[in-house]
This record gives structure tokens, C-alpha cells and sequence, in this order.
């Protein structure tokens, strides 16, 4: 299993609504099988106009996805689109068949970025059902689900795994035998992909804007990443119609008026690439997620909020010195209307028990690709 | 006359101000006369940066538009541009001339996309006035006008037919002879334009995320579209820029204020990518919209609305048995602040007239290519 | 010097925070020293992603950046990005190391566009500190800076001057030597930057949506723009984080809070973007930037505000007549909340002195090429 925190499970309490007969519903708990195999619609192009709209909408900085000149330096042929675009946009394929009907996405892991992504390439997902388990309280259960994305050449650009607290339509429906599948902790050196071209051996931190190589960061030291970012309602929406994500709960208001949230839910994405922008300041050379080891989103995040970012570094690993290019496993945690130099540790203690505290947002397990001296 | 319906008229009430002499103030209801053409500013062109964007603001995600895969499956050499970002755009062109100072967009009509417009293509624009008349209490009147986007080739991608109420900037200006042109109920069979490469033979139901053909839907089916999209300020005025349309009641909250509504208006085109793209759940293969017959926007759209969609199977054509093309004559309707499920018939009787319910903002007719089986 | 103005050195008062040491805090007014050079991170590709985006952003419609076929007729082998954009985006480099403790822009001068930039060229920007001089209270001190982007093939693009009020972290270190650089009040007739290829000689007005040439615009003449434009908060920090200007004032609500402003400032260059946009109705021929002769943001706008906009006709320049290119050096004025024909003279005289009125936004004194007849 991986090193999952409390999330708290903050379940969206929303009515189902049935329509007609051709309107997709979404599948609910119960129509999922062990084994089962998806294939989402619909493929998707991406372009240098998402790619500009991704920028416009984060701010991200990264000189490896930001000019031309740098990632041919680096060994891509072009600049290779940002591996958050390339997640969203794949994850956004899955909800109309997962999480449709879901009332709490519980965490991502294993999450592998295994090939380069470019402009004009064309990229397809489809999933296994991996795991089930009903809650005992019979009307909902969780789903893991093993999804990846291919792109024309039917090359594995991205593989994920997730699971995700999806509502029963029948709450008589019978249980399905309880199957909770092993995943990694993290994704571990050996696994870790690393384009082959990749290439660090002439970096410049002039470029990057950030003077710090792998070598210069320790394990359990954090990294506060400064400026905040506030996020409003058409950001946050345009960023998910970008990922041709359609989850009801971040675009119709009227709708989640009778939640308990009463207002539109941002897209959880939306809040990790945020942060992934935010630390730029600190970590401006961490050019490429290899992996998503695991995260979480611990609280629910709305427009008007302002997002902080501090990370800490959890592993080191060298993994090419001809080519100096080494890994950073780093925990990065989004922190809601409050500076995160305000937040000593993420955690506190309630009753005994370890918990995230309630202005964190998202904790993000995740490894990074870094030149090294 | 087209199959027209009550639009309540909603003018709005602004004053007119005048500028220097170099300030283009628009066209007036006397300005214009019956046979003149209009070469209209400025030529555009396409790029997939629009088409990102378009995504962006509408969360359009039908598989035509979507993958340049697919789209080559389908007869196209790369993927053509959502029909609706080539409306909006050319129509922005005619808004300089045309209905810079209307005080209500009263109707399409014979609306034809003849041509594929695919990234790089530029598009001109012009228009010939087809009909005038004016209003009995003589301060304002309605143009008729035909209108015609030609590619770079000179090959006519788009023209379509509308109508609009115009002020008269001099209430003392003598009427001009009231002529009605006759323009079709709806794009019939064989004008119906049907792009040549088009071929559904090898038609992939997963991809497009939708299991229906045309041979599943029956004329008279009504078909609720499910989740609602909340549109804000930056979102459809975002989309307005896009398309270089400058009417100033979208743009000027200061101007508005001082109009009957009080804020910004939102522009009637978002409102029918907004339904168009909502309507994917239900209509998932309607891949090419072919022609507009109609269309009336009911009432007035604002930032902070949310829009929810039903649409009605009108009629049914054959087009092309051996390559699997379709035809489906469809009226969408969009709806604010409900859900479709809870709106029943569109109108109801008021002092015997049968008018749209004030719910209904939007009412598209229009035909859309689809496979069969 | 430059015919700068009152700007009423409207400052902006927040506390400064100190984070972990590989956090970029930004340069103090003690960390500056006259000659001293600095590289700027991140070189940036620029893509028709980036120009779609500026078009949804602005609503610009000067038909040269519209369209490829035009941009042919007059000359050049594709659309040549918005000077504008090029302008913010150069600019955003470099804000991390000059601006982030900005406490006030002053002013910009000399600004040249030397050589088109096309999607696809990738920029890169270098400064040299070219004065300092400390306020006579010790907190902060003004920064002259000459500013240079460059393309992938080293050509000079573009270069700027600004001079910003910087804050002091210690404010007992000791002032530099006082060093006021000299700037032109204008670019010359001589300096002023012609692309090459650049020719009129065919021009269309009916494209460009403007009758007027060169010939018809006298010195002292006043246009008025029409239209106001409403920013919303999206809005103005979607266009900042495309230009990955990350200056904390555009983006984090909390720490605005804290400010004498209560609230998120918006970028000054987005202002000057609407007006360019707005000033195309009576000004739709300016077709290229040349030069920025000076500038100043003389109030701050944030979100919700309404800009509205005139311009002053103040020199002109046949420059090649068989091309039939010429200049017009014109001074624009954004005006907030109140159309701009309800402003006669910018100015009002408070106690002898000649002041811009409070609601003006912007004076911006810049040379544009336009066709002579």
C-alpha cells in the first residue's frame, strides 16, 4: 500500500438524478467487476495552444517545457509538454466511466511517466478494475482502478493508479467480494523512468533561474516556496474544461448549492499543478515528475482561495552521472490562506492521532528529475 | 420565414453616445439599405491555439474536434475546427457593421457550413442586406442580412442568414420600403452541405464515448443532456475576444449598468457552444454540425448563470448509405438556473399564446451528421 | 529624460517575509550596482498558442497580427507576434530578479522593437543596471534598468529601459552614489526601429477595418476610442502568468489583503494591452508598435474596473514613401470607470500644479507605423 495520510474522507452528500435513456448516468459502485478492462473515449491531440492555455492558467516557469532551445539542449527534439498537462488531460478521460458518481477521490499511486509527450501527439486511456471493497455502511465503495494512456504509436506515455469512493445506485446491490490491490509505496529507483535522451551533462542554472543542483539538497530538508496564488472560479473551470473533464461538482453550481459544500469544487488537479508552479521558487530545477508516488487532497479547495506550496525532500537517487541526471523523491504540501512559512509541521495531533492539518490542501509524494553537478 | 418563435423581444435600452469624428459608432437602422454589400475587417487566421482555447471555454469534447487520429479515420486530413468557433468567429466580423448598435439579435436562419476549416485556413467575411423594415413606433427596424466567410482560397466555408433590431440614430429618417426576404423553415435534404470526405464506414463508438447511431433515435425522442455549466464573467467574455465580436453590451459594465440590465450581457453564440458542448452526453456522435436552421435566444444570459440543456429529434435523413452518413434535425434547448429534468414541455400558455417558459434561453434547430449503422 | 509625469508614486506597502534559503526572495535596493549585468531566466518559445490566448485576453483585432494572408501583402513571411506580447513577455523575465521588491514601476523609455518575432522563435533576456539613486527617506531607492530579448539567432528583438522604486531589506545599509541615467524624451525619427520587409504600398483599408491613413491624422488631434472593456480577476492574472510574470502583487490575495490596496493589483501591462485593443476604433490602422517613448501607470486598476480609452496625436513621420510607411507618435490615455469623451483634459491643476486626474490609469506616449496614402 502506499504511505497514505488521512484525508478525512470528505465525502461530496449530493442527489443522484436519472435522465434519459442515452444520457450517460455514469457507473456507480456496483457496476464495477475485478478484471474488468474500459476503454475511455475520447483520444485527444494536444497542441502548442493547450500547452499556451496550461501556461496561462498556472504560471509555471520550468525552462524544459518553456523554450525550444533548452529541451533541444537537453536532448528532446522539441520541448516536451508538461507532464501535469499530459496527466490531466489523460485523468480527464476517465471520469465519465469512474468517477461519475464518485463522492471522494482517495488518492493516486504508482503513477509512471513513461515516455515523452509532444505537441501533436495523440493520446488514448483505457483502465482495469484492480480493486473493490463495499463500505460497511453499504451505500458506496471504493474503486482502484489501473488506467494508461498510449499515444499514436501505441508507445505508454503515462500509467496511473487511483482509487476513488464511488456511490451505490442500489443500496440493496450485493457486495462484491473485497479485493484491495498491493501498489508500492513509491515508485522505486529501478522503476523510475527516465527519457532515454535525457541529457544534463551542459546544464545552465542561468536559464532554469534556480542555482540549486541535486547535489545541493539533503534528505528532510523543506523548501518554502513563497508567493501564494489565488485561484477564481473561471480559472479553475476552464483548467478542467481544458482536461475535457466533465465531474459535475466543479461546473455546476446550481447543482452543488445542495451539497454540503454549497458552491462549485475545484478540481484537485488544478490545485497539485498550482503548487507545482508555486515551486518553481526552490526547486526551479526540478525539470521533470518522473513519478507520483501518492497524494492526497485533504481538504477541499474553492475559488477565492489562495494556495502556498513548501516541500520536503524525502529520497535521493543518482541515476546517471555521464549524463548527470539524478532523482529527488519530494513531498510537496499546498497549504490553503495562510503563508506556508506560518506552518511548522503538516501535522497535528487530535485525541492521539496524527492529522493533517486543516489548512493543508494537498500532499503530494512525488519523484523529479534534477541535474547534478 | 423560418419556423421563428416568440423571442419576447428583449431590447436592450442604452443610450447612444457619439465620439470623434474618426470613432466608428456603427451602423443605424437608416444607414442601410436593401442590396448593399459589406466587405467586413479583418480577415482572421485559425489556428490551434483557438481551438485550445475553444476547448477551454466550452469543454467540447466531441471526438471529431477532439483527435487528429479520429478525424483522419473520418475522411479529414487533420482535424477541422468545431463548426461553432467558425460561426462565432466570422459572425464577430459582421458586428462592426452590423449590429454595433442593435438593440436585440433576433435570428438565424439557412445557416450552412459548406466547407471544412482546418488550422492555418484565414477567413473574410461579407454580407449583402436582404431585407429592412421598420418598426411601427419608428425608432428602430430590422435588417435582414445574408452573410458569407470565404476561405483563403476563396471556397465558401460558411454563410448564413439573420436578423436583428437596429436603432435609428435619427428618429426622423423616412422608413425605407419594408422588405421580408423569404428564407427556408429549415436547410432541406439536398442543400444539406456534407463535408466530401466524410466517411462513418469504419465509425468507432468507444472513441466518441456515446453507444447510439442515428438509427437509434426516433423523431419525437427528447433527449436531457444532464449536467449544467456555470458561466462566469471571464468566461464568456474571454470567449467573445476570442472571436474579435465587439459588441459593447458584453464588454462595458459601466455602459450596462446603465441599461435595463444592469450588468453585462452574455454573448447568445456562448450560450450555444455552452449547450452544443453539454450535449455531448446524449448526442455524443453528432460529430459535424451541418446547418443552423434556426435559432432564438429567449432571454437574456448573465455571469453566474448556469446553463443545462434537452434537445428534440425533429426529423431524420439518409445521406450516404455506403460511407454511413447520417442526418438528424435536432432543436436544442438551453435552459438557466433548472435542470432539463424539471422542465417538461418548453412552453406553456399564457392568456392563450403559446410562449417559451422564461426558463428557456436559448432554442438551436439544426442538423447534425451522425453514423448509421 | 523622458516626458514623465506625475505618477502620485502611488507605493505599495507590505511587509516582507523571509523564507528558506533556496527560496528566491528577490533583489533589495542594496543588492543593485550601477553596470552591474544580469541574465534572465527562463527563455521562452512563443507559439500560436501564446497569440490565441493574447487575442481571448485583449480582444485585439489589428489586422497584421490577424491574419497570415494580410501579413503577406505587407510584407512578411508569416503573422508577426503582437509587439505588446512580446513586450510582456520579455518583461516578465525580468521581474524575479529586478521587480519582485518592487514597492513601485515608475516608468518605461526607449522602448524599441527592433526585429519581428514569429511563433516559434524562443527569446531570451539580459539587463544591465544603468542607475540608482535612494530616496531621501532611506527605505527605498529607485533602479534604472536597460533590458535587451534576443531571438534563438541572437538578433536583438527588443529593448527597453524602466526605472522602479525597489525596497530596501536593510535599511541601514549605505546609499550607492546617485546615478541618473540620461534618456531620450522620445525615439527619434531616425532611431525608430522599420522592419525591412514592412510595405504598405498595397494597403487595404477595408481589412483592417479603417479608413484613415497617416495623411488624415493632424498633430494636437484627439481621438476618442468608444467602447470600455471590464477586467475581471481571472482576467488580468491569466494574461500575467502567460507572460510567467510572477511579481506577488497580480496573484496572492492574502498578502494584498495586507496592503494598503486590500486587494490583488493589476498588471500595469495588461492595462496598456486593453487600451492598444480598444484603441483600434480610430486608430485600427497603427498596425506595428515601434516604439515606447515613455509611460506611466499613474493609478492602480484591479479587478471589476471598466477601461475606457482616448489618444492625442503628437508628432508624425514620413518615413519611406515608396513603401508608403509612416509614423505617428501618439500619446494614449486609459481612463477607469468613466467614458472617456466625459474627460476633456487629462490634466486638472490642484494648488498650481498641473496633475493627471484620478480617474486616469495610463499615459502611454508611443510611436506607431501606419500606411500613408
Amino acid at each position: 500500500m502506499t504511505c497514505w495520510e488521512n484525508s478525512s474522507h470528505k465525502e461530496i452528500k449530493v442527489r443522484l438524478i436519472s435522465v434519459s435513456s442515452k444520457t450517460n448516468s455514469g457507473n456507480f459502485f456496483e457496476d464495477f467487476t475485478l478484471g474488468q478492462t474500459i476503454q475511455h473515449a475520447t483520444p485527444r491531440t494536444l497542441t502548442n495552444g493547450d500547452a499556451a492555455l496550461y501556461t496561462g492558467l498556472t504560471g509555471s516557469r520550468f525552462v524544459l517545457q518553456s523554450s525550444a532551445v533548452t529541451a533541444k539542449n537537453y536532448g528532446f527534439q522539441q520541448i516536451p509538454l508538461d507532464n501535469l498537462l499530459v496527466f490531466h488531460i489523460a485523468f480527464g478521460k476517465t471520469v465519465a466511466d469512474i468517477s461519475l458518481n464518485a463522492v471522494a477521490n482517495l488518492g493516486y499511486a504508482d503513477v509512471k511517466f513513461l515516455h515523452p509527450v509532444f505537441a501533436g501527439d495523440t493520446l488514448s486511456v483505457h483502465s482495469e478494475i484492480i480493486g473493490l471493497r463495499e463500505n460497511s455502511h453499504g451505500r458506496s465503495g471504493i474503486v482502484y482502478v489501473h488506467s494508461t494512456a498510449v499515444n499514436q504509436d501505441n508507445e505508454i506515455v503515462l500509467s496511473w493508479n487511483r482509487w476513488v469512493m464511488v456511490a451505490k445506485h442500489d443500496v440493496e446491490a450485493a457486495p462484491p467480494e473485497a479485493h484491495i490491490p498491493k501498489l508500492p509505496e513509491y515508485v522505486s529507483e529501478t522503476d523510475l523512468p527516465i527519457p532515454e535522451a535525457l541529457n544534463f551533462s551542459d546544464f545552465n542554472t542561468v536559464e532554469s533561474g534556480c542555482d540549486y543542483y541535486w547535489d545541493d539538497y539533503g534528505v528532510g530538508e523543506r523548501i518554502d516556496h513563497g508567493n501564494g496564488m489565488t485561484i477564481d472560479n473561471t480559472e479553475h473551470t476552464m483548467a478542467t474544461k481544458l482536461y475535457q473533464n466533465n465531474a459535475r461538482v466543479h461546473f455546476d453550481e446550481v447543482y452543488m448549492n445542495g451539497s454540503n459544500f454549497r458552491r462549485r469544487l475545484m478540481y484537485g488537479g488544478h490545485v497539485i499543478s498550482i503548487c507545482r508552479a508555486i515551486s518553481h521558487n526552490g526547486l526551479g530545477n526540478a525539470l521533470l515528475i518522473a513519478a507520483i508516488n501518492g497524494g492526497v487532497h485533504a481538504a477541499p479547495t474553492f475559488a477565492g482561495d489562495t494556495l502556498y506550496a513548501f516541500s520536503e525532500v524525502k529520497q535521493k537517487w543518482e541515476i546517471n552521472r555521464s549524463k548527470k541526471v539524478a532523482a529527488l523523491r519530494i513531498k510537496t504540501y499546498g497549504v490553503k490562506n495562510l503563508p506556508s512559512t506560518e506552518i511548522d509541521s503538516p501535522y497535528s495531533e487530535v485525541e492521539g492521532e496524527k492529522l493533517l492539518k486543516p489548512e493543508i490542501v494537498l500532499a503530494l509524494d512525488y519523484t523529479v528529475l534534477m541535474p547534478m553537478k
